[in-house]
C-alpha cells in the first residue's frame, strides 16, 4: 500500500490502474449497465467513498457490487463473506485474481474499490480518487430520478480545493500517523491532521455542508474518515489529541451524515475495526479487536439543520438500501 | 512481570519480598531515618502509589527517594536521569543490582516501587501492596504534623474490601486488557473493568471519597491508574468503551484528587506516556509515542467539595514537593 521516505514518513503508493469507465467509451470502457461490478470493501475507507456515491446516484441497477471480507493477508482481498468463498458474480475467491486477468504478475497493490469488467473478469480502474468523480459526471444516464449532484461543474474549483487538503491532511493523514516510521514523522502528521480539524470545524461551524449548501464529493470523502474516527485511527493509529465525540462541530456534522440516507446505512463499524486491528499485525501485533467506543451515539439528535441548507439540494434522498 | 494461563488471561507474578521494615524491626528491618531509600518510577502506578503516600505523610526527610527513568530495558530499570546515569545515594546503574546485592542472581522481575538499604545496598523490600500500608501504620512517629489518616483502624475492614475490587478489576484490571493473550481473555477483562468503573460511580456520585470523609489509601490506590487512563491505557491497553474524561462522576472525582497537594504534583505524564509506549514493544513495535490526549483539563475545576468531606480530615495539606 505504500513505502517510507528516509524520514520516516509514510508515502502512499499512488499509481493506480487510471483506465476511465466514460460515457464515450475513450479509454475502450463505455458506461454500459451490467458490464461491470464495483468490488469493494466496508472496512476500507477509499471503497467506502464508492459505495456512498453509487447509492446517493441509485446505480444498484447498473453496477453491481461485490463485497470482501474485512481482513485479508498479504495477497489480496477474498470475497470470504460469500457462499463458497467466491464472487457470485466473477467466480473469483481472490480480487488478485482480477488484477492478474488483465495484467499477469501485477505487483502493485491489490487495492479496493475495483471495476471489474465482468464479460472478461478484469479489473478496469482502482483509481479511487477517479471513480466517485466519474460517477457523477460520466454515469449520468443512468442516476436515479432525484440524484444530488455531488461534482457540480459550477462548485468543481471548490471541491477540488476542498479534496486536496483533506486528502493530504485527514484522509491520508492518519495513516501517515498510523504508519509513521519514526516519532518526528508522526509527529508532523499529527499536527498536520488536527490543524486541519480545526480548520475544518471553522469553516463548518457557519455551514451545514463544506461546499455549497448541499452534500458534495467533499463531504462523502470528509465523511469516510470521520466515521472511522473514534472505532480506529483514535487508537490504532494514535491521532488521540481528540475523540472526534471531543470536536463538537465536526461530531455534529458527522452524525448528521451518518443520519443521512446513503451514509450511514453504507457503514460496517464490525468490518471497519475487524480490519484495522486485525490486518495491520505491524502495529497490532495481538490481532485483539478493541471492544470500544460505544457508538450508539451515532444516532443522537443534531442541530445542523439550523445552519441552512439540504442535503440533496433540490433532488430527493435514495431509498433503502438494497445491498 | 506476569505470565499467561491456557486461557490467555494475564496473571501478574505477585511473588515479592515480603520483608517488611517496621516500628518493631520484627524481620530486622526496623523504621529509622535514613536508613532506608525509596526507589521508583513516576511513569509505575504501583510506585506512584508510594510516591503519594509518603508525600502526603510528610516523609521525604526521613525516607530519601531515588527516581529511575521512565523506560528500561529487559534487564532493569536504570538511573539515567541522575547524573552519570547513577544514583547519587546508593552508587548503582541499575536497580537490579539492589535486588543482587540482597539476592544474587535474583530471578524474578525487578520492580519498582523497591525499598533499599543504603548501608548495605540490598532491596528490602518490593511488595507495593505492604509498602504503602506499612508507611501509614509503622512509621508513624516519623509522620508530618497534620498527616492525614490514610489507613486509619476503623476503616481499615472496608477500605481493604474496597482495595480488593478496585485492583482486580481496576488497577491490575488494565493490564489485563492490555497483556490479553487473546479475544476472550480481553473482553472478559475489559468488561469487568466497565461494569467496575461503573459502580464506583455510583458509589462516588454521592460521597467525595471511596471510604469516610476524606482521603485514603483506597483513593491513592484508584486514583494512580485513573491518572493515567486517558493518557496510556485508553488507547495503548485498549479501555477504550470510553475515555474517563466521558465518565463525569470519575473524572471530577480524579481531577479533585489531582488538585489535591500531594496527587497531581508527583505526576509526569510525559514518563507515563514514554514508559507504557516505549517500553511494551510487544503492543507498540513502532515505539512511536502519542502525542495526545490533552491533558490540559486535569486543572479545570470541579464541584466535588459540595459532596461534604475534607482532603485531609483533622489533618493539613503537604508543603509543596521537595522532589
Amino acid at each position: 500500500m505504500g513505502s517510507y521516505r528516509a524520514t520516516g514518513e509514510f508515502r502512499r503508493d499512488s499509481r493506480y490502474i487510471t483506465t476511465r469507465i466514460t460515457a464515450d467509451g475513450q479509454d475502450g470502457y463505455p458506461v454500459e449497465p451490467g458490464r461491470y461490478r464495483l468490488v469493494v470493501s466496508r472496512a476500507c475507507p477509499w471503497a467506502s467513498r464508492a459505495i456512498i456515491v453509487r447509492r446517493l446516484l441509485g446505480l444498484e441497477d447498473v453496477l453491481s457490487m461485490g463485497v470482501c471480507g474485512p481482513t485479508h493477508d498479504q495477497r489480496s482481498w477474498t470475497f470470504d463473506l460469500d457462499p463458497g468463498g467466491r464472487d457470485p458474480v466473477l467466480g473469483i475467491e481472490r480480487l488478485q485474481e482480477a488484477y492478474f486477468a488483465r495484467f499477469p504478475g501485477y505487483e502493485r497493490g491489490i487495492t479496493v474499490p475495483a471495476v471489474v469488467e465482468t464479460t472478461t473478469g478484469q479489473v478496469v480502474t482502482n483509481d479511487y480518487a477517479r471513480l466517485t468523480l466519474d460517477l457523477s459526471t460520466e454515469w449520468t444516464r443512468y442516476h436515479r430520478p432525484g440524484a444530488p449532484r455531488l461534482y457540480p461543474e459550477h462548485l468543481r474549483e471548490e471541491i477540488d480545493a476542498v479534496n486536496e487538503v483533506v486528502y493530504e491532511d485527514v484522509n491520508n493523514g492518519v495513516y501517515r500517523c498510523g504508519f509513521a516510521g519514526g516519532q518526528d514523522a508522526y509527529d508532523e502528521a499529527f499536527r498536520r491532521l488536527f490543524s486541519r480539524l480545526d480548520r475544518l470545524s471553522e469553516r463548518l461551524s457557519t455551514r451545514r455542508y463544506l461546499v455549497g449548501d448541499a452534500i458534495t464529493e467533499a463531504d462523502v470523502r470528509l465523511f469516510t474518515t470521520l466515521v472511522r474516527f473514534d472505532a480506529v485511527y483514535h487508537g490504532h493509529f494514535k491521532c488521540n489529541l481528540r475523540k472526534l465525540t471531543e470536536m463538537p462541530v465536526l461530531w455534529d456534522y458527522a452524525r448528521d451524515l451518518y443520519q443521512t440516507p446513503g451514509f450511514g446505512d453504507t457503514v460496517d463499524f464490525d468490518h471497519i475495526k475487524r480490519h484495522y486491528y486485525e490486518v495491520h499485525k505491524d502495529i497490532n501485533p495481538s490481532g485483539i479487536v478493541p471492544l470500544g467506543p460505544d457508538l450508539s451515539d451515532w444516532q443522537l439528535p443534531h442541530d445542523r439543520a439550523a445552519l441552512g441548507g439540504s442535503p440533496f439540494g433540490e433532488g430527493t434522498p435514495p431509498a433503502a438500501p438494497v445491498d
